[in-house]
């Protein structure tokens, strides 16, 4: 990597360089010829397909940045040596007269602007027929990592090619596009969550939300706590200290992925008990005593624990908590969890009877534990994020007044639409993460032990969700179809900062980490980057289908074992595949 | 390995010990410590849990024999190099006065019997606490193989430390424990196969069921007709060789897995087309044209094509095939498809709309091709195996005549219980592979392009089976549960040979193979080989879940990536993830 020839431009000559394009852009030929590039950019321009060579010498002008210039070597080392193969060779013009491309020029307008929520991420590539050069013009150095990938996608074949006469002007829709991984129900090496980071960065995913914690295992190493790992771990080989997470976070920087943690409580918190005894109630109970109705169960699934809001160790573990991960974690957002509080769990501990007796309830409780750490959390100048239940659940939930939006933002996991609806009205900003369409770990079944109901059945009566709560699977077709602003007027919208699609590992780990995630979470990818249709407005899955079929063979050449959507047949045979004859 | 201390002994005196032996163990105390083998076997005593240490100059004395030699070779260096972590480590005694265990001794009756059904697996295996040595004791170097298997799953830990004070008898209660892998729609690379074949034998399952071709690609490279596969397969480096066949053959005999080939016919044969256009009707067609009736569609699946009856060079090319196949196969069943005629395929034939206008039937069609091939198969020695449809099928079937059930076995997939019941009340044998519990692929939603049916719906809407003809997925517990001779009578049961899962790659390739076939299979595995109840006769799911549990970890230690079932948690915690609570 070289970083001659780069000037920094002020913002307001490269807006203006940008409007020019865009209107140059959309006055061309509308004829698109196939371009396999995941997630589909904005707007994209190749009206006579036609490749050169690239020059064996390929170099990349790059400003020097601490983050974008590993990206450039990074991706100057894939752009020489991956040499793609796809299914279908792209039908181009590769003539004699036209010049090896030598080089790929990137300009920044503002090298400081921190990897944050409504970052600048937009960019402009620019590949010319006739000159050896491309220009990568981007407003950060977030945007010029996006470009970096849609170029790589655009080289193929050995020698390499690379698809010159085109003209891309990129922008996400969506400023959050996430992916939510559980560490704590089954523990995953620093080396999957790389990988997964890695890939997400290639799928112009931008949010690593980090499920850390839960009732399960502690895995996180914190300095001021440090046996809520020792004890609260799976064991020495299955924490993350200090190191791993600067490593999980520099290396996020580097791809232009935010890594947003979540330490769940005052529920999801039984492991906590290992360290704590004193401040878990219900911990390592049996969660659903025999002759106990549903409704009183002591947590939401084998696994109890819930943080006692009565007890002020609670807080005193908590804030040196909170100082620890916001010091680890320099992301804006914190994910202070708050969902699934089971009354069945307070209600065990002799403290919280006598709270409940003495006419107390539990959402007091609640709101005195939100008021004991939501303002702790805001003068570490963090965002809180929060499952939706803390103000939608039926039963216990606090009052908003005391989560201000502007401090606020709600995680929506239920209901759907129907949710985010709700959430917006109020003034909160929202994630999505609908468990009917996001929610990557539904539909393998249930994980309880001794559970009758899988005994057998006659053939015919074993249709429905399989024993999945949350059932059937969510095929790579209803996540990309579903529209998050769904239902909501343009002011509602607005408040809606992406979705995240989520991995629960209750029957995930490693062996299947790859396979879960991807290529699903690409569905969801493309459609918070540019959208589920096309420019008539028509829902765009016929043609995404290919598309995805060549990016998901192109994500295991690199190293992601994504799952397969087809038989290699319909890859080969376009369109054969399709349920509607695409010809008559 | 060693051979010294061999001696074979007559099969009448083998006989005499091995029931003195069962008497011995019957009678003992019924205390079981959780022994964690998988599956588990008909009868096994450990009433005083002991171990031994494993002497680290531990061998293996055996008869050579061309197979069992490379297997206790194998055996031996997994014996000890595995040093196997338990989850949860079993509470043994480890005396100082115990010796180490240096030689295991294997003793069999007979060396000659051939790998074939029915073919004697039972083992005895006797670990005595004092000595230093135990003994297995099998009529066949395929029991013996079983009683390997179970031997390395006694060993445990670093150093090595082996269960002493183990009377093992076993026998497998079904002859046929199969798994049926598809590698036309996807294709497998060989290493994939045999490493799938190496975890069938450590489950004990005993035959690889090979779906080698289909309408998608034919990749068997035969030599008197090597078209098939150089204008059929998927390329050049998708084709299985004959000396990749008789690799796999080999690796199969050496883990006791039968390979029994299936080339599907006269459907699913779309690939034959690229060599033979003229014996193929309807091939390369869309698979629905537009306006047509689902019941006039041209194929089950996009992937259109069925053998032609009328031409007699369909029968040229088969005869050839089916040479071929059976000297690369030794295997005494062949498979030869006849699943899903589909009107329309063969309707949309010139030839074949003649003879129906001239008064025949489809049925007439199907009978004269079955004609043509099935006196054939008979006559190279083999038992023909066939789908279920060619007698069943509702519209295109067989008269019984013509497929005596002496040389006929019949493999079913609809209806579960139902349609084997048919079959065995018919007086065919039956294999027993039901959709709605055996067939692995299920699911994952609908792999067809242009699918509508997966746009936007709100919350609450999206039940159901996900898009997956055959969906839900088939947990591991499904799988358990089923009893496959359900509804049938002590005689209609003996003609149930037994099982086989099935993996259909649609939605499959190696990125996703082993995390759908394990521990799912596993699950199959000991329901065929021991039975799904306990002693008392209850089903005994909530004992096996800890125990496959174990049993996953470690297949995957031992490089197969199988899924998880539960959170480590729930391992580490046994009966807390429980539905039902262990104690009250």
């Amino acid at each position: 990597m070289g970083t001659s020839g780069w000037n920094a431009i002020a913002p307001h000559t490269l807006s203006l360089i940008i409007t020019v394009l865009c209107i140059f852009i959309s006055s061309m030929s509308s004829v698109q010829s196939q371009m396999n590039v995941w997630p589909k950019p904005r707007s994209i321009s190749w009206s006579n397909p036609q490749a050169a060579l690239l020059s064996p010498i390929f170099s990349i002008n790059s400003p020097t940045h601490q983050y974008l210039s590993p990206a450039v070597n990074r991706y100057l080392r894939l752009i020489l040596t991956e040499h793609n193969h796809p299914i279908v060779t792209p039908a181009v013009n590769l003539t004699a007269s036209t010049p090896p491309l030598q080089t790929l020029t990137i300009t920044v307008a503002d090298l400081t602007s921190p990897l944050q929520h409504g970052v600048d991420e937009s960019y402009t590539l620019i590949i010319p027929t006739d000159v050896g050069s491309a220009n990568l013009t981007a407003g950060t150095v977030w945007g010029a990592m996006r470009g970096l990938e849609t170029f790589s996608q655009l080289v193929w074949g050995e020698p390499s090619r690379v698809a010159v006469g085109v003209y891309v002007w990129d922008s996400p829709i969506f400023g959050h596009r996430g992916l939510m991984l559980d560490t704590s129900r089954n523990y995953y090496e620093v080396e999957d969550i790389l990988r997964t980071i890695g890939a997400m960065s290639a799928n112009k995913l931008n949010v690593f939300h980090w499920h850390i914690t839960d009732s399960h295992s502690f895995p996180l190493v914190l300095p001021s706590e440090p046996d809520l790992a020792l004890k609260g771990s799976y064991g020495p080989q299955m924490q993350y200290t200090p190191a791993d997470v600067n490593r999980i976070v520099q290396f996020g920087l580097e791809h232009g992925v935010r890594v947003l943690p979540e330490i769940d409580s005052p529920g999801h918190t039984g492991s906590w008990a290992e360290a704590y005894p004193e401040i878990v109630t219900c911990a390592n109970m049996f969660w659903w005593p025999a002759g106990v109705d549903w409704a009183d169960r002591l947590a939401s699934e084998p696994g109890t624990g819930h943080l006692n809001p009565l007890n002020p160790k609670t807080y005193q573990v908590l804030q040196n908590v909170l100082r620890d991960v916001a010091s680890l974690f320099p992301e804006p957002f914190y994910h202070a969890g708050a969902d699934e509080i089971i009354p069945g769990c307070w209600k065990a501990d002799p403290t919280v009877q006598t709270f409940l007796s003495n006419g107390g309830t539990l959402s007091q409780l609640l709101e005195k534990f939100i008021n004991s750490t939501f303002p702790l959390i805001v003068s570490l100048n963090r965002t809180v994020v929060y499952w939706e239940d803390v103000l939608l659940d039926a039963n216990v939930k606090v009052n908003p007044t005391m989560i201000p939006p502007e401090n606020t933002i709600l995680q929506t996991w239920n209901n759907g639409p129907n949710n985010t609806k709700r959430i917006v009205s109020s003034g909160y900003r929202a994630i999505v993460s609908s468990s009917d369409f996001y929610y990557l770990d539904c539909g393998h079944g249930d994980f309880l032990g001794n559970d009758s109901q899988y005994d057998q059945k006659t053939a015919g009566s074993d249709t429905g969700n399989g024993g999945s709560w949350c059932g059937p699977f969510k095929t790579w077709q209803t996540i990309y179809n579903y529209d998050i602003t769904y239902g909501l007027n343009e002011e509602e919208a607005r408040l809606v900062l992406g979705g995240e699609v989520a991995l629960w590992s209750e029957q995930a780990d490693p062996s299947v980490l790859d396979a879960r995630i991807w290529p699903r979470a690409s569905a969801m990818a493309e459609t918070l980057w540019s959208g589920n249709r096309d420019e008539t407005g028509m829902k765009r899955y016929a043609e995404a289908t290919d598309r995805l079929n060549e990016w998901r063979y192109r994500m295991v050449s690199r190293g992601v074992g994504a799952e397969p959507i087809q038989p290699l047949w319909c890859i080969r045979n376009p369109g054969m595949c399709n349920t509607v004859q695409p010809f008559v």
